[in-house]
């Protein structure tokens, strides 16, 4: 993208009501801009981010066999009142009369919608195991929204739901999303850490949160300081695999970590006084494994190999697509702007042309531009007229691991600078070299 | 994809409930299922064609330089107020009342979302021409939603807003629009006419339908055959070019071509009488120039080049994502099932095993999903236990442009057998060729 064909409005002054540096750079580098209380638009910059969030979570749900599909984002209330939920729901949801004076309500979540998917469409445990999963619009109607898309009222949400024959399958689904998780996270450059959690108005017991770690984190979190020490890295792990799914949990799980809502103070005290650590973190999933909490009151049964029915066990799990934003920001940034992973930057690379206009400059940026291109990469090419300090401010504040700078005193020596965002340090190479450089580092993320 | 991990609820009845082909076919074809009136949940099937026809909208809006965003489904009454049209749109505009008691609605159309966007961020000439565009669902709360997905509710629309100094760089604006929809549709299978139409609720005098012909159209149309004969093919226009586009423009536009809303008997009996033509035709799209409508009482204004502020020329341009499965479906089946066009289909092939558990017949099927997937194709291969006339009336129903049968018969003398949905023809070949052919087809199209 050309930045002179571009839309991003950055802003220099910091908007007065943004209270968490998430949502500041957000707002100042032109990636949201609040259409009502808790509610956004994405600008260009930021949906491209939250595209590649998206998209990370499709490729991580769909590698453990999740099935995508997509539910509609307006629900009859006639199925929250089979679950019992409609009345047992707080003024979170969103309750709407349409003209026809039928209740609906903006989904806040989906259990109901696929419990009765699944048993329109499913009879028989040949055809268990079944993950559906979707990525939608939701709406919580929180009394005081804030923190921008950290808690906003409308916001995206992958959910996903597993249909099992057994209470033990079930649990292996359970398994098998943590493991998912563990991956999905990484892949955005964040450590996500499973804590164990407080099950509130999905149900059941077993219940683990994911967070990360951030001192604007509206969870106090206690642990054990081990847990920071695990990495998933590139495991394969077969996803059919009961002992393999279950051995991930069991060392991600096993050491104490958990948030202030389930937090124990006699089994923190064993852990050994060194690793003991409270901190602050971000929720940004959770896995539920509730039984038939739902397939019960709802008839979600199927024949059993016996031929008699019975209710399936069931479990929900989510990701919060647009909170992720704010979290991947507020793990990382400094006092210039966003740093982002190079797994959901919104470009890949920046090029600076320092004297905009000149031939053997521009010439030079074109060619960066397309070589780039050329290698299936996506560069933000600042074509415009403005000063170094302005343009450096800018790829800075919108946070592109990689920056290429080209001016005539350097291609005098047949030269450009490379910058890497998150040290700041700069190398001068020919052209060729930095496109190379840009290459490799996003070869093994691509 | 195998079908025994898949989510595929075919029925084998059809369903009562529905009076067109597509709805018809979208039902059995396990593609979506009603969640309330007009409110339809997309099951795998459906969602993975919503996904391509998504794909192909973006390409080619980005391919004429549109800038992607994303705007959210709920708004605020405010700025509907602002523009008059909170009291001017009728009950099908779905109201909301928020737990703060706060005025809201759910979006049937973004014109005053985008314009306070542009207003609060734009003030030079030097940033325009810009044109912003988003996919996101809508709500039009229909008195009688019918046809499934193609007068239902809650549908999904690209749209897509300009912005512009003067009437004649928003009337390129238009012009580049319907440029790249020839395109858009062509891509999608589909011949849509651009008809001159009535604005109705969003206003101006310019504006232009895309339909589709189809016996089940909702609309009455009127041409001159020489209309439908026309194809935009793969032509390489330059979208910054405006002669180049007007002359699209006129080429596409300079037949006679009408809805019922704007027929004029008058002018249609000057076209030959052996050309002239009534039909029924499926709204796809619509683009509409309306000068300074909104820009006008929202205050969205720039400075122009003599340094005064001139409120800017828009128009905007829709096209309906998820009522184009229904419209393609209306122009592509047989009785049978759906006859996908190549471009927008879910799998690229199907395989079916005629034996299922044969050794040697397993292993040939594995080779073909394993050679399909290898080149960056799709297939979805029935590896389950069913008779060979059910797979294939399943194949049918979904219509997927491509099938190979194996079979242990087959197998003896080196060869499967490659069918197209479209002609119905059946061929022999060894296995290789078959994916070379199948590699040909969608060489072009991927």
């Amino acid at each position: 993208m050309r930045l002179s064909r571009y839309f991003l409005p950055v802003l220099k002054e910091t908007p007065s009501e943004a209270q968490i540096v998430s949502h500041r750079l957000m707002l100042r580098a032109g990636m949201i801009k609040q259409a009502s209380a808790g509610i956004y638009s994405w600008l260009p910059l930021g949906f491209k981010v939250l595209r590649r969030i998206e998209q990370i979570v499709h490729e991580e749900q769909q590698r453990v066999g999740h099935i995508p599909m997509l539910m509609p984002t307006l629900q009859s209330a006639d199925l929250w009142k089979e679950s019992g939920r409609y009345d047992a729901y707080g003024p979170e949801m969103l309750r709407i009369r349409d003209r026809q004076d039928r209740d609906m309500l903006y989904g806040p979540t989906n259990e109901e919608l696929i419990t009765d998917i699944f048993r329109s469409h499913v009879g028989s445990y040949k055809d268990l195991p079944l993950t559906l999963y979707h990525i939608q619009w939701k709406f919580r109607d929180e009394i005081r929204p804030r923190f921008g898309v950290m808690r906003g009222r409308e916001f995206l949400m992958k959910d996903g739901y597993n249909f099992d024959l057994t209470k033990e399958d079930a649990l292996h689904a359970y398994n098998r999303h943590l493991v998912s998780y563990l991956r999905t996270y990484e892949r955005m450059g964040l450590q996500a850490i499973p804590m164990r959690a407080d099950s509130g108005p999905i149900g059941g017991d077993d219940t683990h949160e994911f967070l990360v770690l951030a001192e604007t984190g509206e969870s106090e979190v206690f642990y054990d300081s081990q847990i920071t020490d695990l990495k998933f890295g590139d495991r394969e792990i077969d996803h059919d695999d009961h002992a393999a799914c279950a051995a991930v949990l069991e060392e991600f799980t096993s050491r104490y970590a958990r948030t202030d809502e389930t937090h124990d103070e006699a089994l923190f005290s064993q852990v050994p006084e060194d690793r003991r650590r409270t901190a602050r973190g971000i929720e940004v999933g959770q896995i539920f494994y509730f039984g038939t909490k739902y397939s019960e009151p709802m008839g979600a049964r199927v024949q059993g190999p016996d031929g008699k029915p019975v209710p399936v066990h069931m479990g929900s799990h989510g990701i919060g697509v647009s909170r992720l934003l704010g979290a991947i920001i507020e793990a990382s940034h400094d006092e210039r702007g966003i740093i982002w992973p190079e797994g959901v930057t919104p470009f890949h690379a920046g090029i600076v042309n320092l004297k905009q206009g000149d031939a053997e400059a521009d010439a030079a940026c074109e060619a960066l531009y397309a070589a780039l291109r050329g290698l299936g990469l996506d560069p933000l090419y600042d074509d415009t007229k403005g000063g170094a300090g302005a343009k450096f401010a800018t790829m800075d504040l919108i946070g592109l691991p990689w920056r290429i700078t080209v001016g005539p005193r350097g291609l005098k020596n047949g030269v450009v600078e490379l910058t890497s965002r998150r040290t700041g340090e700069s190398e001068e190479m020919p052209p060729e070299q930095a496109v190379e450089r840009i290459a490799q580092v996003y070869a093994g993320i691509l």
